[in-house]
């Protein structure tokens, strides 16, 4: 099965290039961006200032050449990409979830945001703690892994 | 921008109407599935099996007519799409945290699944509690909102 996936916002945020991006946006809490949805889908936005929390799901529009299995920058080892959250995946889908400080019609003011500048939005979900929380997940090959600096030339 | 997503794999549950299946898997701990990965991806699954939980990526290949603003199972309020979990979304993407049981090859044995059967599965991601917990976050409109009946007819 396909499905042609349509652009519904823009990401806004103060990163225009990858090495500048925080590696998670739990660890950035300061950073600061904005998601402007195209106005026809305004409705869909209905009552989602009662959250504190969404998930941003949009394309890597800029990851280089998907390879199924390679290191990230927690450490040297090859992970398979489905065993991480490396951009270079296939379909090439990204989330993040980030906090909703305020809500202007079209446009939601977030923090704690880890995406490209201009980064194309395809879905907005609530972040919602009592479906999205797993008391007893164990953090798998990332656990005590703490390492946030970005080798060179590696994404 | 328009991408072409295609199926990396198929989502098996005991779930072949809507009407059976859970409403959030976080509700449902015997409710048990398994992903079959595509052999070419099998890859992308190394160290998948060192996490106790992950993301399932999907199509919502039988949802209705996409409606911006509905009621869910929680209320009888309409509430936007993208303040809800509701299937008639743009671009239709579906997202369920569900356990990791155990790891056979290109299958992925899991519970807490809440996906119908033969759902087509585009993206796994680790679900990693260093960054997707928010403690703070809030539960926004549902909060209080146990009803998990489904009224007949409705999606």
């Amino acid at each position: 099965m396909k499905r042609t996936i349509t652009q519904i916002g823009i990401i806004y945020s103060p990163y225009a290039e990858k090495q500048d991006c925080p590696i998670q946006g739990a660890f950035a809490p300061e950073s600061r961006g904005r998601v402007e949805v195209y106005p026809a889908f305004v409705k869909a936005l209905a009552t989602i200032d009662t959250f504190s929390h969404i998930i941003l799901i949009y394309l890597f529009d800029r990851a280089g050449a998907v390879e199924l299995s390679r290191p990230t920058f927690l450490d040297e080892e090859p992970h398979g990409v489905f065993a991480s959250r490396h951009p270079c995946r296939p379909n090439g889908i990204g989330m993040s979830i980030v906090r909703l400080d305020s809500v202007q019609g079209c446009v939601l003011h977030v923090s704690e945001i880890d995406v490209l500048d201009r980064t194309p939005l395809i879905d907005i979900k609530p972040y919602v703690p009592k479906f999205d929380f797993r008391a007893d997940a164990s953090n798998g090959w990332t656990d005590n892994k703490d390492t946030v600096t970005k080798p060179p030339g590696r994404e």
